[in-house]
């Protein structure tokens, strides 16, 4: 079969085309065709050789898929052949990615694709979507009544957390760079768009929440954006970041007696624990993509499998609306 | 009526006695003959005058109080004349202290003295038990099951932290820097005390969790404790820290989707806001000390109000065991 493998770490030079052998199905396993793929911004720091969790080179790269089941292994339930599945399922150390014909992926890191979907808008939502549901519905139990403020109402993350915390009964305010941007986040339900580059955090507590902060606060970003979070976050309040790597003067986390959620979504893959979780959020994201209440937002240029390094460069730009998709067509 | 006030910040001349007016009782709040105080590191922070919650000078410090209801406000109801009371009340911006013959107190925040303990024994448990009820119970809701790491064991947090994760079924490790501290956690319950000054954290963790990580580790020092809580951690682990008030690398708290609670007991004291659960908690710690499951652990030598200065030295020095107290003995 076709797969695109990165042969070094670095530019995207590195990518290339090759004809490998088709992988056999596993017990506890599926074989998909796959149908689309999306970038993530852990495919294009594994491709510059910036995180240890990547896979061996030559490797494939990609988690988030969309396909069709064509092969089942020996004790999957749930899954048959010709089952249309999505789900975040590899690229990194021990686990395959899916820039290939076909891939094979773990069952229990899949559900069956929401039906009102095409194959490129539902391989744009596993990873961001298992990411926003960790952070917003697991660990700050976002609930009716909560002011709830997202960062990067339009990025990957962002855009699905802004609907999952709308979904389950919020008030949500959320930042965005530009004016089209405060528009695309209206869209998607936003009670309130901020614009970040002309407010500064404080005035923004100050004339949205009258001082009092909010209830919940979803750093997407990192870096100054958690320190932002911080000073957004009311007394007792909840702050949830997918990137707090970097270090922070912890002052107000003191002060205000704030809680702090570190989430790191691909635990469960690399250190197969919790896999099955992954597979019921993404049920439960169908069941909200099909009750209209989450849906994706695709950049709307789609890239050929062949063409990702192309989709990387987008994606790394920072010129991308919501997610760079890719679909297979070889 | 006797009071000691602070004139000036900084040494322990900046005590005097002084005779000053009776407090008047008002609504929602007893005057209570004070018995006892004890000394918290907030206290001579605030002689120090190293913190902006002080009282204006002269002023009256200390929080910590147990006595005996002399007048009962308009509206307070559950006490009566004669009853004996501890709670944590004051010596913050507009909240007098208790180093006085009478103390005013906000009903709210205080509860019948346990029957089984002294004046002297009641008066050091307010504050810390509070404070280790808000980050072992309300934040990282410590359970049966669970390993919890509690550090500075003999401390004046660390010893109540130590039992109320026990007698919540935790199992309970905790530090200590030499071996006489060692010996009086073991005697407070711990089923496994480290001394961290022998052991750096990631060999303990090794040891005495086969690497894996405790569910919840109390930070009750700040600094490098709370760094060697989030390696203490396991993944998904939570962290408890009530000085989380320095800059910190928040990397292991992403890269094991680590929780973080930060805890400021004084907060509903400052803000006027849940005073109510101050005393709801003393009553359920009064309901632990007559059931044997909490005891204080107060340092031997005990100091009369007079000499407030050496009780603050000692608690300086950081050669106190437990908590330093203080008898009215005018």
């Amino acid at each position: 079969m076709k797969a695109i493998l990165l042969k070094e770490h670095g530019g995207i030079e590195g990518f290339s085309v090759e004809e490998i052998p088709e992988p056999e199905v596993r017990s506890g396993h599926v074989l998909v065709k796959v149908a689309a793929s999306s970038v993530n911004p852990v495919d294009y720091k594994i491709r510059q050789g910036l995180l240890p969790v990547g896979p061996e080179l030559p490797g494939i790269l990609h988690g988030d898929l969309a396909g069709t089941v064509t092969q089942v292994g020996e004790g999957v339930e749930g899954f048959g052949e010709g089952d249309e599945v999505y789900g975040c399922v590899g690229g990194f150390k021990g686990l395959p990615g899916v820039l290939s014909e076909y891939a094979l992926a773990d069952a229990r890191l899949l559900a069956r694709k929401p039906s009102n979907l095409s194959m490129v808008e539902a391989a744009t939502l596993p990873l961001v979507g298992i990411t926003a549901w960790n952070a917003l519905i697991d660990r700050a139990r976002v609930c009716e009544g909560q002011t709830v403020l997202v960062h990067a109402a339009t990025g990957g993350v962002g855009h699905v957390g802004l609907q999952l915390a709308k979904a389950f009964g919020a008030e949500v305010h959320a930042t965005a760079s530009d004016d089209h941007k405060i528009g695309v986040g209206l869209e998607l339900g936003a009670d309130r768009m901020i614009n970040y580059k002309q407010t500064e955090v404080d005035a923004y507590v100050q004339s949205e929440t009258e001082g009092a902060g909010y209830d919940a606060v979803f750093d997407t970003v990192g870096g100054k954006c958690l320190d932002d979070s911080f000073q957004a976050a009311r007394i007792g309040g909840t702050v949830v970041s997918i990137a707090a790597r970097s270090t922070h003067d912890l002052t107000p986390v003191h002060v205000k007696s704030l809680s702090l959620h570190g989430v790191f979504m691909l635990l469960p893959m690399l250190r197969d624990d919790g896999r099955e979780k992954h597979g019921e959020i993404l049920g439960e994201l169908r069941s909200l993509v099909e009750g209209g209440k989450l849906r994706p937002l695709v950049h709307e240029e789609v890239f050929d499998f062949q063409d990702v390094g192309l989709a990387h460069q987008l994606l790394e730009s920072g010129k991308a609306m919501g997610k760079v998709a890719l679909r297979a067509n070889w």
